[in-house]
């Protein structure tokens, strides 16, 4: 059977976790890497591959996961699907995803390719949940916790406060959806603890939050990458109160967000041209081989 | 909007449900009920409602959500889908998936409808939670454990041993998959209990698990239609070991499937002709309305 060739584009830590993913997968093929610096600097695990500054240079990619800053995945996408090849993304900005969708959707259908947004574990697979239990039981609440776990967002806002050295935003659940930040930091020289936390609890990542910030001497010694999601809904079948449902998982971060994107980079294949979020491909597509054996198998 | 119209074939515990479900869903009209009796001693609930003997009666159906037996699934459907309605059904006898699956795949494309199979919660909404998670952790174990509730399959099979006057068998998880099968039953005048107790747990249904056989003056007494599950897996991302998911929900057994059953005969609204498990379906298909609307509301 022939093999899906991907090009991972971006290799920072989730770039890392895809080249995994990838190798792990028996039924893709890497046909590169796409970083700023080409070459140069190689890591070591890349040096069976071909690394290149430009998707251009990789020879007959079918699909191109994008590991770039999610800002920037929309410059990205368009440029890659012009080319003919498919594109999926971890796009993370909740409030944007509409917008992105509409503008790939566009241009992936110009170009005979296929889009597939968003697909991480929230937004991503957590959003298949979330839209089934909706299905399922149609009135009541859905409750998404997240953590306990680092936010990437919410740490890098805490990176641009002055003052500020190195610094980790813990996201601690206290549930029905409302989260606390722990926030850990080190300190530049010539600066004062409480008017730096004064500014941390002023920002607008924070502001709404119950945050707590701390001051310890090594923030690299309490990095850890697990993450955790509660999400619980309440709600009502037909007229059948009190369904109750909860999804948990405890998982390593960018290994999952990377996993969900291969997967993805999988189903992209078997969709037509178009934007697509997970929840608008059927789940059977992100699995290997025939749709028959796995019915047979899991349903 | 034009609604749905749909007919509720067969009118047992899931139909009753069924018709509760219809009407709490808005884009939804009740074309009719079918039942043996058609519409002598018919329940009130029903008396707003055509009620007949056949489908053929009833006018311009969309759909047809088949609460009969799961015996009776196949010979249904074939009928119904001949006659240009598509038909949705909660067969649950997971090994004949796949046959049922292809048999109704040519009879719905040779008269361009749509026929989704085993949309009940398992399989059905379980099967989702279960592929997905099989994509996103590739490598590792998935448990499903059921109830404690009430297994229809091996009460009704207890109802058939000599000797036995009204029965309920409850299913308990024991953990990892494994059931424990707790028995209640009343028994007929004449009868030895020690004898009956053993003729059950000979049974096929029983002679793999740990069953216990109670003897009780009121099965009815004890009946509760309140089920559970809980479905774990543990797993690899890529190459990064330890990933834990959990799904769990307590619900009204009959209230779910029937719920299911009704967003599932939504989807088949927007399917290709064909026949489909729930996994083959993109999830956003079983929610009313606009998909941009949702994409917005729940990604």
């Amino acid at each position: 059977m022939k093999k899906v060739r991907a090009a991972i584009v971006g290799y920072g830590n989730i770039g890392r976790y895809v080249l995994e993913a990838l190798q792990a997968a028996t039924d893709f093929e890497i046909a590169g890497v796409v970083r700023r610096a080409g070459a140069e600097d190689c890591p070591a695990e890349l040096r069976e591959y071909p690394v290149v500054k430009n998707i251009k240079d990789l020879q007959s990619v079918d699909v191109a996961i994008l590991c770039t800053p999610t800002r920037k995945v929309e410059e990205y996408a368009k440029e890659i699907l012009a080319l003919g090849i498919h594109t999926v993304d971890s796009f993370d900005i909740h409030t944007g995803i509409p917008a992105l969708r509409r503008t790939l959707d566009a241009v992936a259908k110009a170009h005979n390719t296929v889009a597939v947004v968003s697909a991480g574990w929230d937004p991503g697979s957590d959003s298949i949940v979330r839209t089934l239990l909706e299905a399922i039981a149609p009135k009541g609440i859905t409750y998404t916790n997240f953590g306990p776990g680092m936010s990437m967002g919410h740490t890098v806002a805490v990176k641009a406060v002055e003052g500020v050295k190195a610094a980790l935003s813990m996201t601690i659940p206290t549930g029905t959806g409302i989260h606390r930040r722990m926030v850990y930091i080190e300190l530049k020289d010539g600066y004062d603890f409480d008017k730096v936390a004064a500014a941390i609890k002023a920002d607008p990542y924070f502001v709404n939050d119950e945050t707590h910030v701390k001051l310890v001497s090594s923030v690299d010694a309490l990095l850890d990458m697990g993450h955790g999601v509660n999400l619980t809904r309440k709600g009502v079948s037909g007229k059948t109160q009190n369904q109750l449902f909860e999804f948990n998982m405890r998982i390593n971060n960018p290994a999952l967000t990377a996993q969900v994107l291969v997967c993805v980079a999988r189903a992209a294949m078997r969709q037509q041209p178009g934007c697509y979020t997970m929840v608008e491909i059927p789940v059977i597509d992100l699995l290997p081989g025939e749709r028959e054996e796995w019915i047979g198998h899991l349903v």
